[in-house]
């Protein structure tokens, strides 16, 4: 049986404090991104934490993209939930990964669904 | 230096159609769960898929809570990030599961940030 989707979880290190502390531009970049997969925004919430950080949520149909900054650390956490292409998915994830200005980066691919396992 | 937070990947089989097919249930229930782990709601937002299936995304302080159901597949999909206690979270993804009335659930545990693997 074919799988539910694709998950990628995206960790990166070493990205400017002011990237990951803009909710304006992470907003941007998580929406070029989903453009980037062909794919269509459905809803989007960006949320600036305090004293610094943004949690941003984006929801693609049967699909999601988030991101959690902590910019004191340089570190986000980025997750791509998507039944589309992956193909297209893992070059987006990695072009986000550009654009946030990461100096390290993890990217790891799960298949999703329990009869996938 | 310490994870940026706990990633839960359940993925369930064998539930009910009818549950999986009513998004004002799965917002009840993922609402429970956030409940159970002592957090608050900062956003939810539910969508109904045509022809079936529910995709649904709640939005946390620093953490967020999402599913995609396959109703037609007795099958969801569910996401716990969070920077919370990891006890409490576990227990509330194992609640989750029983609630969405799984016959079978995987849960994979993650420990996100690119310094903690």
């Amino acid at each position: 049986m074919r799988p539910l989707g694709t998950h990628f979880l995206l960790d990166v290190a070493g990205a400017p404090f002011a990237t990951l502390d803009d909710p304006i531009l992470v907003e941007t970049l998580l929406v070029d991104a989903v453009k980037a997969m062909g794919a269509n925004v459905l809803g989007i919430h960006i949320h600036r934490l305090s004293p610094q950080g943004v949690s941003g949520v984006v929801v693609i149909s049967e699909s999601h993209l988030t991101i959690h900054t902590w910019p004191e650390r340089g570190e986000a956490a980025v997750d791509l939930f998507t039944c589309g292409d992956p193909a297209r998915a893992r070059l987006a994830v990695h072009a986000l990964a550009q654009a946030l200005g990461a100096q390290k980066a993890t990217v790891e691919e799960r298949v999703r669904g329990v009869r996938a396992r």
